[in-house]
């Protein structure tokens, strides 16, 4: 499993329309895409301004080619482009291991 | 549920050595941990000496008084800093949505 890692800023003040801004471009577009596996939402404490999303994948090309190859991906853009304060910062990680207690 | 997102940078070439100290610094100091809820280990694709680890607390004062504030934290540290080639970055989040498929 892919995680697709995303730091998000949003404009301060927005939060809250950003919320229902990020769930509906969520469970709209992305949650439809090919290979994805689903996603968590966390909201910064030190920063209430960051946001990182969690998208799980099934593969890393079911994000970086059919995804943003899709005309859905500027569908979920437009979800989300209007409140951010600076273009998103994506990586891509393993998922290594965990632990659930 | 709070998440501490810790953005680690290792020395190139150490991978290995650190994925079995960090294994062993969760196992043998963090799971024990008041308050902790478990974690995940994320290994960078884009940057291969960068790990994302995400640890799960019941509350934000779990990690920041009680783990923080207890003989654990250098022991936890311990396992883990001799790979570091910077300063690990740590803020905490508020886990506000999800969606596994």
């Amino acid at each position: 499993m892919i995680l697709e890692l995303v730091d998000l800023f949003v404009h301060d003040g927005t939060q809250t329309e950003f919320d229902k801004a990020l769930e509906q471009g969520l469970h709209n577009v992305l949650r439809h895409a090919k290979g994805f596996r689903g996603y968590r939402i966390n909201k910064g404490i030190e920063q209430n301004t960051r946001y990182v999303l969690m998208n799980y994948w099934e593969t890393l090309e079911n994000h970086t080619v059919d995804f943003r190859g899709s005309p859905a991906f500027p569908q979920w853009r437009a979800y989300i482009t209007p409140y951010l304060a600076k273009p998103p910062v994506v990586e891509h990680f393993h998922v290594a291991g965990e632990l659930a207690q």
